[in-house]
């Protein structure tokens, strides 16, 4: 088998079979194929596509470039969690103590990552010390006895994704749909979970800005699970302003709180609701997603999710107080209101443009060695649909780089798109993707 | 300037301006882009193509990646042929002695290459003593003094195009038409002859397998050269069967003495009065063609042609006896008749697969290190068109390799296409396309 012919298939739109799909992953892997070969063949997959049988043997291969975690130690259903991303994104952080307070165990392996702000592993770093590295059987361990566990991602699993994707991230081939679905599922697989409830977002503060692209990778990703038996389902959700209020490392852990104790922003409290009853459905807890919703939101009002949190924090060896006393959260020297010069009603918050401004504040990484600031960010005081009067306070920024406040806050102001009159209603879940939907 | 924007720029199909194109080939060639950048970029060249600014912008980029000839010293307006090559074209063999016949000064530049058989500079060698690397004074004294002159072409011309190919060479990014004309006509250009005719080979021995390839090809190199101002004609011509009746290194030598005797196989002798006839017209030594076409076979008649190739041998120490004793041209050991063993006639022979044949006989180079055997190749008996009965001659196999002539010689007798009926007649040349064509 010789790479050049591979190529030369896939550029005349040929399928590639799955030995040829696995020759190339994993001689990529191994150093043997030359990545000015892989790069020629990645974007020739850019323009012809994988079809659904070389999409899950590519998302395969991908999964079997390391070792796959071993869950079978944990008893139950284990059902992970995955979003595509977006700004404000601290569902994950409800949605760990939530589900597992309904007796589904929640073996959470999670990425630091480059964006906005860090991922799951840097914010939940807020909490005075978290432990986030757990071994493998403290790991399994903690989830049999608090039904919870958050540790990072080690490069371990799925090498060869992190490899291609350096590549494509170079050469101008991230956005394909096959390739970002075998990216993510890739991941999943190898992390061992039994089923997985994906959160594909859409709109200005989302890689997919169009619906009917999320669409086409929610239904991607899911029939790459159903063609390796793993049960996937995939919520297409709104991103075209922020998730809740909040955008940064610390101030995402206190609105993740607030929403435990039943009183967090409506958008983000709806969305964790519908991934979470999603959860408990794929883990057989519940029969009806209304029965998922209904069991979740009792475990809000009656503080069971949030003691679940305190549960999973004082095992990780994190100061649990915190929940009760949230200045012990990091917290910025500068808190700088943004005030609005006109008077109507939001109609749109552009996320992508709240995103740079978190970022430029200190929340986000630009680099993989960039240092996170986990104080910095910004809350939302408006979101689309509220009635604004000049004057108002649109947003506080926090931040300690006081030299960056008037860059960020004219970002943030643009950002919002003041009109006469109030904008309709725009759906939190545009729709679900099972596997009979595909 | 960042390589990455160039090449999302192309990806989604966005012209890329010419200082951007210029930037890419001079850092590629500087060892500032890396190579897996370069081969996203020609794959999505290949998907979206090059407008016609961007086809000459790299034209030139690519030309000016190393020192242009200069071919001022030489009087006379400077005209230089190429064929995109095919199978027992030995045309320029023929061209550069009756050009220079009618006064036109021929400054040839020609290379070894890797194919069926040796370049033009490779056949030359078959004649004893005959030297290829002269000076440049060397080179243009001999011009000025002959009329003309045959040298290897040193990888100092155009050294980007020498990069750029091997890349594409292994990343399935060959078959691009921009791409090719961009290589072809940017060494055409460094090579710094006044005008050009272009041979643009179409059949079963040819690059372009289809006839609207090959305009497509000829129409973009004649646009480069109205766009650079270099006068371009190009000829689109048949190579759907061998040309004339020789493939091989001495053995094509052997073809072009009886072409210049006036003994020529009808369909070399054509090709080169039309070739011939472009170079005398683009010189302005003629009116028209048909003038032309007189004069070249005034020349090739009164023995004028054959007298200037024994000038040029001569001149570049070659052993000029030879045009008068062809016995002092290399022989094989092995002389192999391959017959046929069914009645009709010749309705096709796939030139590709002769072409094949011939490499196996030891006339060509597999890789850029293999030695060439100058005998070896092969000689038709019959062409597209003969009348054959069982026994006849189809072919003699010329070879060291003895071990070779079993599968040499079936893979020859494959390639003749029997069948009941005449086929008709197949024109030589398509068309001709000059500068008011595009």
């Amino acid at each position: 088998m010789r790479m050049y012919d591979l190529i030369l298939k896939k550029r005349r739109g040929i399928s590639l079979t799955a030995d040829e799909i696995e020759f190339f992953v994993k001689k990529y892997d191994q150093g043997e194929i030359p990545d000015y070969q892989v790069s020629a063949l990645l974007m020739a997959i850019f323009f012809r596509g994988l079809d659904a049988e070389e999409t899950a043997a590519l998302t395969l291969a991908i999964a079997d470039s390391g070792d796959r975690a071993d869950l079978s130690p944990i008893s139950g259903i284990k059902v992970d969690k995955h979003s595509t991303g977006g700004v404000g994104d601290k569902t994950t952080l409800v949605l760990i103590p939530l589900v597992a307070a309904a007796g589904v165990p929640v073996a959470k392996m999670s990425g630091r990552g480059l964006g906005h702000t860090g991922g799951t592993i840097d914010k939940l770093e807020s909490i005075p010390g978290m432990k986030v590295n757990l071994e493998p059987h403290e790991f399994i361990e903690q989830v049999n006895r608090v039904k919870a566990a958050v540790v990072a991602q080690t490069g371990k699993l799925a090498p060869a994704d992190k490899k291609l994707y350096a590549l494509r991230d170079v050469t101008a081939t991230v956005d394909s749909i096959p390739l970002i679905a075998s990216s993510v599922m890739s991941k999943k697989i190898a992390a061992g979970a039994d089923a997985i409830v994906l959160d594909v977002k859409t709109g200005s503060g989302a890689f997919m800005r169009k619906v009917e692209d999320a669409y086409k990778l929610a239904k991607t990703m899911v029939s790459i699970g159903k063609k390796v038996n793993l049960h996937t389902v995939a919520l297409v959700t709104n991103m075209d302003e922020p998730l809740g209020m909040s955008v940064g490392n610390a101030l995402e852990v206190l609105e993740a709180i607030h929403t435990l104790q039943g009183n967090g922003p409506h958008d983000l409290e709806q969305l964790c609701l519908a991934l979470g009853s999603q959860m408990l459905l794929a883990a057989k807890k519940v029969k009806t997603e209304e029965d998922g919703q209904k069991l979740l939101k009792t475990l809000l009002k009656n503080g069971k999710a949030l003691e679940k949190f305190r549960e999973i924090i004082l095992a990780q060896g994190g100061n649990a107080e915190v929940i009760d006393n949230t200045a012990l959260l990091p917290r910025s020297s500068v808190q700088e209101k943004i005030t609005v010069t006109a008077d109507g009603y939001v109609q749109g918050i552009n996320a992508e443009m709240i995103g740079n401004a978190a970022m430029m504040l200190g929340a986000g990484r630009e680099t993989k060695d960039s240092e996170i600031d986990l104080a910095a960010g910004l809350v939302l005081e408006k979101k689309v649909g509220d009635k604004v009067a000049s004057g108002d306070i649109l947003a506080i920024l926090h931040t300690n780089k006081s030299e960056i406040i008037e860059e960020a806050g004219k970002m943030v102001k643009d950002s919002f798109i003041i009109g006469e009159k109030k904008p309709g209603p725009i759906p939190m879940i545009y729709g679900i993707i099972g596997p009979n939907d595909v």
